[in-house]
């Protein structure tokens, strides 16, 4: 008798496909989910191979629209990024394969749901915590936190020896001496070699964009269109001040112009450690072409179009907030759905164009306009013009200012301080 | 009878000129200023106009040394940075640049001090604060935001007239269509055809950093040495695993390989839209080659070395606040001490080296290591050892956590709402 | 020929009164405004003395209702506080009091609004800013920061002079020896005998709040019901246990019988030197009875309604910023419009039922229930149960804590160092 | 063969008492050890418990003087409270507490440290993050969160019915209806009947501080002067202008006297739902007397001497966070060392003397001075003064601030909005 049905997230590899077959053994019955977030993949053979082995079901379910539409550019909006560098590919992921594969869960009646995240990672919490939100009542099996499973599987050698017992096909060529996680918005390297994090990676390691020896000689001039701080529009031109030569829209098309383009002028690769959510130190390598392009256009048309203090505001709370509880897997929290809900408020006013050229490794600013926005006024701000504005009211506003200042001098005096660098 | 004595912060341009001129006019006496903060200047020319015009004396004073050691090299310490772009060139200038004025203004006795700031803008702020904290009584004359300079000036040509009546020589190329400021963290570049934020800037303009075209097709390995988060080394290697040809100690020297180098290839410009702390909006260009290498390679270490909590309290607080009281002109306050105060105990552990490749307009990390730091570790991040490590700890954690997760998807059910994206 | 017409911020006393007079000899029209912000007041009296000082036209706007439920109630439920103990009562009202004016400025064809704040306070900067935003081309006369005004009126006795000369009535009995703002949530009392910071107040100054020996010797008991963090209702109880002898509901009833109750039992005089907006350190005696229990409440129900992680993020964030920028008058501003925003999703769980005693010069509560909200749970809390609990997963957590906590603890002893308080 | 030493956090009770005979069953050698912390507790009588049972040793640490003065004393000189009420009594002692007894297994060479805390409680992760930070070697038993253990004891009977097996006494006295742990600084109620959380505690359930019935009718005067933010003396007086008749000085003293008085007059209980570190909402009611007179008036003397950005800094990042991090037991953390580090800093201006009077349940300010400091300033903070001041400065101010607040309200015309409330 069937101890239940799981839901696992499947991808077609090794360890994956090794849970399959174990799930099986222990009794579970297993539909394998998988999700298209724009990866490369052969998904027809991972249908195969999951059903060959033994799952009663393989669901495919392609999340790319949505994706895009609810996470990827929401990031761009509220200019996500952890710890400085990280744009989050592959933690922004998760909320949109968490929501579908328990939806597959649900519409199969599955009492449990399982993944092949490892146990010093931080894709086991961004998974479950996700799982327990959207059914507190659901069952998780993370086999790689199984002492019985720890225990049978101690190196890869046990998984191809089991491999082999169950009719598994191993790839005959060795895997590679790190680990991928790839999706429309990047490709993460990890593990393996890359865990000593003074090795350089070798060039063949990086997938996506070209290096900059690669990149095309001619600088590719782009404008991107925001609209309440989403991108609406990319116009491709033919040179600096040219003329537009292909007009892109759609959240889509927009997001894998903005990728291909990017990907071509070798611009979004980063290396660095990090700080997972469970405590450990993690070296990282990723290739992140579309957010970083479209990241840099969105900051530079707040710079034109937002007031001050609310950016200042949204700066210092909402985006290291929102990208820290992203990174942390609580997409599908109380105070993440708070949070979120801050992101298109701060929005209103980023309307506009953004210029850029995309060149050797690069994206470059080179100019913004707004044709609806006020609160950059030329004239207004020019040091050759009094117009609309009195001179008298800055040394007003100085005066204030010191009011406190003087008293910081005086204090100091008095105390036989100096008031120093 | 003299109205007394004046230390005017003289350039040796046309503004300050008319504006010493104007001085004795009004019966002043006055004390030419200079300092040398590592800009381009013809200082030995503008000592004998400075005199020529009737200044009582010239003083000039090299703060090059005091500028990288106390205020740029602690800006890469806490990775400084307004607005996400600006490095802060012009703004880490001022404070040095505030007490050696107010330390010649003292020791000449003078009851005044002056500068030729616009009333627009953020450095007459910058200024003033710093001169009312450093010496309360002291008397601010800002002829800029006097109404009788101002109407007695009111564009080029009137300068140009009373120059010509004073006998000031004025230089005969035209005056460039932009105003720059420059010291040896950068060069800024606004007003006049930058005023217009879409006009993208003539190639000429730049003048610090190779064009990206121009930059060498070699790319230029360097190894940055920090303790405590302060860089105290540089090694320039002759290719990525190669040898070291020169090493380079020393605060300036330190500063001025990291310009060097930066400049040669190519990087650190950026052009943005900013918000001056007199709430209107500025565009301004700016060169900022050596603080974009330095903070970067900070950045990447602190990767490696601090706690992760330390490093999300120093970034969410300490980074933003002391960003923006630099860049509004606080250095000399009380919250500005308060805030410097932060940033030694928040560097013990950043001890370590990284590697860069400067290339191409841009500097990548191609690895970093540490000998005395042990927050990093290799094996016990590793994915494939379980060393020191039970996965249940895991299980554990995550369900700590899922407690309030799971009362948040049983609330959301309660009310009938759905837990999505 | 009028000079235009202003809309004068009117209270019938003497300053606003002479300006009034001052204001017609300058050749303006005026019409007088008055608010009903719930301040004791003999509004008829006041009409009467501004009509026959001159004024065109005598507006009185009751906007009670509005003040409580646009700005007191929200404040309950974001927790505003300012500097600790501050309500915000004068504050709080100035919104209300600055829309109306404006609309009446507005009917009235007014091209000038004016006040008869004081140069120094915070007043003028909150109804001034309101005014920009509201309509940034209307002109504003501000006498007391008018040069040729303050010369005029040096002194009271000036003032005096001018209403006799200008046949405005004087009242008989002296001013009292400080100055009060008064409206439905509190009184303050500030300037004269109060500015030295160490004088205590004599008894007889405060006027709302009962002294505790005045108060009953019989404690009263009330349960305040709250929906979405919004009071909506008060029951009146007849003992600790007992029942209710009256049900209170609506916003401004709520607000008053809180106020009524509050004022009998002694509860909310404060005594305190705050930090005003322009720099300078102020001495403020309040009366703030019905803000006081209502806080109390509200922040006691959150407590067993909220999540944890909203109310921290809200806490640090919203609540202090909010209450800033009420004090700095910066009600109508794009960053206050973005941070009230966030008040209403912060308090959805906010529903439930806290009960209180009144007695003495306190507040205290004495439980709370919710008949919604799932967060606490008794069983699960309980010490003395392990349902649906596992103690090994507590192990988990510490586990995976103290990774970086071990580390700590390393790095201190590596160094030679030691861990202590 | 003994199976290693254990230092067992012992309280005399019957849950530690029955966990070191099961120590000892379980085959380790048994340190007992208690810390003073200022509790109501009979040492003698636990030490013979402790030794009948059969510790191999018994050991007190008195240390009240280090709690005073490193952990309380700052606490009041941050304002440390944790969700608006509490003021983490229990969690303050739990630092000392762990130190001593760490001191205490290192010097009788103990490999393990045990303590009787719940697996659901916030005091497990206070103890062990701390053993874990001096020494990350320790090793660590819980019983309560050991299977065997929880099963072998599953309720009150099971622990008597053991306890009777070793001979343990069991008090005749049935046991209280909550738990509660008190130290100087406070006492806390916590399970039993208070877990229904609008159960409203028994009147005799409290036991350190006054019902306001019993409280005297004659109010208590006193001065407490702080340096740098710390209490150094109380002088109390025999009426409100009334003499000195005794002055305390020394940590210790100043606390003890705090509490005296503070108890004496019924001040300080609360009543709560508060959110523990491990996600699980709990009721607690704490007396907590000393602190809520020392706070308030340290808070009090901050309006007075104290920059407002500084303190606007300290509030918003150094208070809550230092807050959360005692509660969440971090206190030996890098974080906790950090931002320890910023409360000196912040104090250095808090010097002076704050008067209050005590009476019925209430401390009450009514006045404060400083002879050192300088930022208040009555003459300058005077409406009715203009020395040094120039009203026009105010408009300047309100100017510069109104440029960006007139965009706002011109982008809303032009949005067809309106500026409301």
């Amino acid at each position: 008798m069937s101890k239940g049905k799981v839901c696992l997230a499947y991808s077609g590899g090794l360890d994956t496909s090794i849970i399959l077959a174990w799930l099986l053994d222990q009794g579970y019955e297993v539909v394998a989910f998988m999700a298209n977030v724009g990866q490369e993949e052969d998904f027809a053979a991972a249908e195969k191979k999951a059903l060959a082995i033994g799952a009663t079901k393989y669901v495919l379910v392609d999340v790319q629209e949505e994706f895009v539409s609810k996470i990827l550019l929401p990031a761009v909006q509220v200019n996500a990024v952890y710890e400085d560098v990280y744009l989050l590919g592959t933690a922004l992921a998760r909320p949109v394969i968490t929501k579908a594969q328990m939806s597959v869960a649900l519409e199969n009646n599955c009492q449990f749901v399982s993944h092949g995240c490892t146990g010093k990672g931080n894709d086991q919490i961004r998974f479950e915590q996700g799982f327990y939100a959207i059914d507190p009542e659901i069952q998780i099996i993370a086999p790689w936190r199984l002492p019985e499973f720890c225990e049978k599987f101690k190196g890869r050698k046990d998984l191809i020896d089991y491999a082999a017992l169950k009719g598994i096909p191993v790839a005959q060529t060795g895997a590679k001496p790190w680990s991928t996680d790839e999706n429309m918005a990047h490709i993460s390297y990890e593990a393996g070699i890359l865990e000593e994090p003074n090795t350089t990676p070798p060039k063949d390691m990086w997938k996506l964009i070209n290096d900059i020896d690669n990149t095309p000689n001619t600088p590719q001039f782009i404008n991107i269109t925001f609209e309440k701080g989403l991108p609406t529009k990319i116009d491709i031109l033919d040179g600096q001040e040219g003329k537009v030569v292909e007009t892109v829209t759609g959240d889509l098309n927009i997001f894998l112009t903005a990728s291909k383009l990017g990907r071509l002028h070798g611009i979004g690769r980063i290396d660095i450690v990090e700080n997972r959510y469970i405590n450990l130190k993690s070296r990282g390598c990723y290739e992140q072409a579309p957010l970083t392009i479209l990241r840099q256009a969105h900051v530079d048309l707040e710079g034109l179009t937002m007031d001050k203090e609310v950016r200042q505001i949204r700066d210092q709370f909402v985006t290291p907030t929102y990208s820290r509880l992203l990174y942390n897997g609580a997409y599908f929290t109380p105070e993440c759905e708070f949070i979120r809900g801050m992101i298109k408020p701060s929005q209103v006013s980023v309307n506009g164009t953004v210029r850029l050229v995309l060149y050797k490794g690069k994206s470059t600013v080179i100019g913004r306009y707004s044709d609806s926005e006020i609160l950059y006024n030329a004239i207004e701000s020019s040091m050759d013009e009094l117009t609309g504005f009195s001179p008298v009211d800055t040394t007003g506003f100085i005066n204030i200012q010191s009011i406190r200042i003087k008293k910081y001098g005086l204090t100091k005096k008095n105390r036989g301080e100096t008031v120093d660098l």
